[in-house]
């Protein structure tokens, strides 16, 4: 390992022509030999959706690969990219996953219907180091020099340090000049919900259609340890990701549940 | 609220008809009125995906219906059907999500790909005591007399008491006789992951396609306190499930992220 470069997977949830995604091959392609797996089509809000007993198709495209880039696409999620991936496509287990970097915003809630992050978690449970990376501006052609300036920052250092082997960052960072933003920030999840509009209508048939639409409400305003509070205030937001979801405090609290069924 | 009964939202992944979505309707009838929102189609591996962009088309099925019970479909995910449910559908605020009961285990990591608990994680978000249940087995024609009984005495214990109003529970029932189950036993998720297979084949076009197949390893086998080890021995497994997704020792450990990006 001490004389191999690093290899690098990358993969997005808006597949292989958005420019996040461009950026962010930009910051890892000087680094050792890169693997963008990304999904054919758009893949908003899928999460850590997974293909089940459908197939998925595989395009290798050797237009834009090189010896050191290799570019492929999969009619599924991002989650599945990553399966793909470390079961078939590549060959090596990569030392890093990077998801991105994502149009919009994936703080507090966000995190949850991501799937830049649902990638990025997937990367984790693999016990392989993992970042998602979002940039707070949804236009398609917004500017990613701050995002990529913060990216490069933030891998060269994962890449150094190690840390531990299933450590997962959601990286969100705010559509501000490189010169105004403060640096990054190690922060919590910010508790929040969306708040749900939908637009209605009818279609030919009659039935009631929906179209989601909505705002987020932040239950922490202030919080100077959450998310929200980081970006607000200039700075890129690094959120430590958990795979284990069980809620610790309730597996004391809910003992009185520990019931026999047959008494 | 003294002299009003429960209002409970139902929902699953695997659609009205299926024969879990069935067992649980039967458990929460007679508890108060129900809603039924479902999906139209199988949802399995859908997580906590949500459809963006993307027109959700809803179905009222006044052939099932009555004056206590309403039966809804809609055309996207189960965090879907959560979210109109609360926003568009429903007459007020339930007092209870209940999801499934689904076929197959929602156990260890499978929680993560799982959209039956994709759903109850909604309802969490907002607030709403949730609960997803999960059979054991795979068949569409399963045996559901042990899980309606856990589902039965946990739903009434958890009305009763009500705990904290984000409580949020992923139950999964082991496959056995009801005389054979020793119980319920409140657990952590079990640290594990999928070794993916993948059967390959080739498209019309010449393309590689693959189906998603696999097996699970579980990395801490005869942890007694993990919801794996439950099930193996004779118990429904009850696992408290966490929002926020932070994993705050990290928090702590990464502070050297901290960096100022102008220095």
């Amino acid at each position: 390992m001490a004389n191999t470069k690093p290899l690098i997977l990358v993969t997005n949830d808006d597949g292989k022509d958005a420019k996040g995604l461009k950026a962010l091959i930009e910051v890892v392609r000087p680094l050792g030999p890169v693997y963008a797996v990304v999904p054919e089509t758009s893949q908003s809000g899928m999460s850590h959706a997974i293909s089940v007993r459908k197939s998925i198709r595989v395009q290798y495209h050797k237009e834009v690969s090189t010896d050191h880039y290799h570019c492929y696409t999969v009619s599924g999620t991002p989650v599945d990219c990553i399966k793909l991936a470390l079961n078939k496509l590549l060959p090596r287990r990569p030392d890093l996953v990077v998801s991105g970097i994502n149009h919009g915003s994936n703080a507090s809630v966000n995190l949850i219907y991501s799937a830049t992050m649902g990638a990025a978690i997937e990367g984790a449970i693999n016990r392989i180091r993992s970042i998602g990376f979002s940039l707070l501006d949804f236009d398609p052609d917004a500017d990613f020099t701050t995002a990529a300036l913060i990216s490069k920052k933030l891998i060269r250092q994962v890449l150094a340090n190690g840390y531990h082997p299933d450590l997962c960052l959601n990286v969100n960072i705010p559509a501000i000049d490189p010169k105004e933003i403060k640096g990054l920030r190690v922060c919590r999840q910010t508790r929040g919900y969306w708040v749900e509009e939908f637009e209605e209508s009818t279609d030919d048939q009659g039935n009631r259609v929906f179209l989601l639409t909505g705002s987020y409400t932040n239950l922490e305003p202030g919080h100077p340890e959450t998310d929200e509070w980081a970006l607000e205030n200039g700075y890129a937001a690094v959120v430590p990701v958990e795979v284990d979801h069980t809620r610790y405090e309730d597996v004391d609290t809910l003992k009185d549940l520990n019931f026999d069924l047959n008494k």
